[in-house]
């Protein structure tokens, strides 16, 4: 993945020992053409499964969950953050955490949209503490829907998201990984 | 556009005269090969603007904004609807009532995206009220940067939404047009 290496170390911004402002290539401008490619590494990856649905949480994880759901040829669903009037009815909801907003929000899934036939790979873009992901993972228990497993752009190694999912028996494919951000620059963890 | 208008006659809900829940293939769900199609109709409406880039609010404009931005090669900006930590610093803000939310929420989009070199193409899900699309509108007049125009998937005509966007001078493409949803079914407008 070093064509991803490249494009973060060029246009990625360490605020912190925990924060790398991805805003110009992830979280608020995106290269739909970079994304595209995103999309066709999880579907070469996740190939081997029965996928029928890519599932991912508003906003910065639908490009590259709307890439990979092109690549596989399956719908795209994106939980919503909080009940709109366009969701009241039957919905599987969870309460998380959510890391870079400080706040604790509702994730929402119609049950429209999953049950017991499909088969889903989350798709999300940053993967920190992981609160979101794991919150998404409950709803898709709760439907009785099967994971083929997570795909995240950027696995932040040194926070406990992706490794507790792991611990859960959980296939976590990653494009890049990173193990520190201390002295201001981005260390990768391969 | 008959096969958009057969997809929104299959899978569209209509919830009362002003709402029609589009959840199966806007909202909430999207099919990717009919996301591509959509931005393959944007970029060939405004192939004549020198277009550096396509803009849209998060979340459900994002996959036909980005679908238009991949057929037209260059970058989408996702406006976000709150700060985060991520975007603090230098931003333009725009305070806009929401429709379906009921809320009033701030748009935010960073200075480092958009500037007076910039030629932009709105494109969003569904044109109401217009509320938000305007808050874009006055973000690009602040940012110097040219508005090529609006391009909307499902623009609902009896809201008064796009008519006062035109009225601004702004060209506005809707790919369908939804004249009235009393009685409980879709009247198209053209």
């Amino acid at each position: 993945m070093e064509w991803l290496k490249k494009r973060i170390l060029e246009e990625g911004v360490v605020l912190s020992e925990q924060v790398l402002n991805l805003d110009a290539v992830l979280n608020h401008q995106v290269d739909p053409e970079l994304m595209m490619e995103v999309g066709r590494q999880f579907a070469e990856r996740f190939s081997a499964e029965p996928i029928t649905k890519v599932i991912t949480i508003e906003s910065s994880g639908i490009p590259p969950a709307m890439a990979t759901a092109y690549a596989l040829g399956v719908p795209l669903i994106f939980a919503r953050r909080k009940k709109t009037l366009g969701l009241e009815g039957e919905s599987w909801c969870e309460r998380v955490p959510s890391f870079t907003k400080g706040i604790v929000t509702d994730i929402v899934v119609s049950r429209k949209f999953l049950n017991e036939n499909d088969n889903v790979l989350i798709i999300d873009d940053i993967i920190a503490n992981g609160d979101a992901a794991r919150g998404l993972i409950r709803i898709i228990e709760k439907s009785g829907a099967e994971l083929a497993g997570l795909g995240v752009v950027v696995e932040k190694t040194f926070q406990a998201g992706a490794r507790t999912i792991r611990e859960l028996g959980i296939r976590v494919e990653s494009l890049v990984g990173i193990a520190d951000l201390s002295g201001g620059t981005i260390c990768w963890s391969d």
